[in-house]
């Protein structure tokens, strides 16, 4: 998905409300804001969004020499999605289907996104995760996604966010952990999973855990790893966790399911949803033979 | 009020909403929008708000090649106060207080301005107002603002927005039109009221008419008429209507009433309430001996 003139101001939002985060010197702030306009003044609207979200973070971090700024906000809702597990594993073994319950777990846990707000109360999360166990979703997709998870034996899942991902072990248990292997960032960026987080989630004892190699909030095939590009071909099926990561595969051809709360209205129209929507989809860039086609 | 960090993303918004208004052409829109981001990349932070949204808005008329593409929205909203306005009229004669009903219904007006929003319902404008007559305003404010106009002889009263207008017309039959002058906008800038707006609005029969002789959306004495610069200086009193003439006056060492809806975070700090309170308030630049001082 290439950027939106709508993506514009929330680029320099988000770039505001991290700046505000790692310092309280005004003229610090300003530095990097006006760096930020100087830089969207001038960028390729053909890239993808997280493309500026990842230049914007660098100079936040640079700003805030500090290489995870929001290591503290990680930990915090990894915690509470800890806390919130045990609970959630019961809705899900005692739901009607413990596979629609996982991934509608899947889904409210993406709320946990400090690219699209800085301000996520802890209280919101248990609600977003209560509400949505029972939200309608595309039922004719969970059907789909069903027997796309039974046919592959390679399955490569794309992680967005520390404290979501705690929620992703939900799903991966539902598909199966020894077909999964999950891709957290390759270097910290805004509140994504990095290696450490996935390790605090208890991911790693589970199932094969890789990195993408790269600090760009999404996916980027092109200067990934070695390890995500492989397997990124290699897999029969991609599940994509965020918006970031749809932002930057929903133009591949490649059996991708996409997995989100569609946050912002430039998602929303992209998808053809409306704003706050619980998606799961499969991709419309693919043109091969799946079970959306058979 | 100089422009706080906050307003940047404000300041895209309000480009992307006005290009979004004036044309469907994105290239068109991606060009403006870009030399936005390069004016608020090396802007100057100390001059106020409005100074930049005159610099963007004449970037969006010229791409409209039209001087005033706010025109059918101003036109509207005129009417539709016109309609309102017998009604009004009844709640502020049969009010215990008609001055402070004229005040509430002065500041209810005050949500009919396209550089907060580019969607404003119709209904939405009725039933602020019947809200507003029911809405707590500073009770001590009121009082000083009553004194005030009692002791004043001449007073100016800045205008903001067409539709609004048309309730200052209460306001003004409170205080008493001979002691009262109008100023307008001097050109067309967003929906400010101008001199064609104002005479729709059938001010022009009730009070001396004035412009303030440019298209900033505020009050620009520095470049302002010779008419709003003798008649500034010669006031008793000044009512300040909206957040464009605060913003630009707020500094200023002169006896001035801004009567306004807080309607963003950054006004909002600035007067020390919430967001969307209704602001009668002195103003606490002004160092003169009035009503509020003894």
């Amino acid at each position: 998905m290439k950027i939106y003139l709508d993506c514009i101001p929330c680029f320099i939002r988000q770039a505001l409300e991290a700046v505000t985060m790692v310092t309280s010197d005004t003229k610090q702030q300003e530095t990097v804001i006006r760096k930020v306009l100087a830089l969207a003044a001038d960028m390729d609207m053909a890239q993808t969004p997280p493309v500026m979200a990842q230049q914007i973070h660098r100079m936040v971090r640079e700003l805030a020499q500090d290489n995870d700024p929001y290591r503290d906000v990680k930990r915090q809702f990894t915690q509470l999605a800890l806390q919130l597990l045990p609970g959630m594993e019961k809705a899900v073994r005692e739901a009607d289907d413990p596979l629609g319950a996982a991934v509608r777990l899947a889904i409210a846990g993406n709320i946990i996104d400090f690219g699209v707000t800085a301000n996520i109360a802890e209280d919101q999360v248990e609600k977003e995760l209560n509400n949505a166990l029972a939200c309608d979703i595309d039922e004719h997709q969970l059907d789909l996604f069903r027997k796309e998870i039974n046919k592959a034996d390679t399955i490569l899942y794309l992680t967005d966010n520390a404290g979501e991902i705690v929620f992703d072990r939900l799903l991966i248990e539902q598909i199966d952990p020894k077909k999964v292997t999950v891709a957290v960032k390759g270097f910290p960026i805004i509140n994504d999973a990095t290696r450490e987080d996935a390790h605090l989630a208890g991911l790693d004892t589970m199932v094969r855990l890789i990195d993408n190699g790269t600090d760009i909030p999404g996916t980027d095939l092109k200067n990934g790893s070695e390890a995500l590009k492989e397997l990124f071909d290699r897999a029969d099926l991609v599940i994509s966790k965020g918006q970031g990561n749809y932002e930057t595969l929903s133009d591949m051809n490649k059996n991708i399911f996409f997995i989100l709360k569609a946050k912002c209205t430039v998602i929303a129209k992209d998808i053809g949803c409306c704003v706050g929507s619980m998606i799961l989809t499969g991709s419309h860039s693919y043109k091969g033979v799946t079970a959306r086609t058979i």
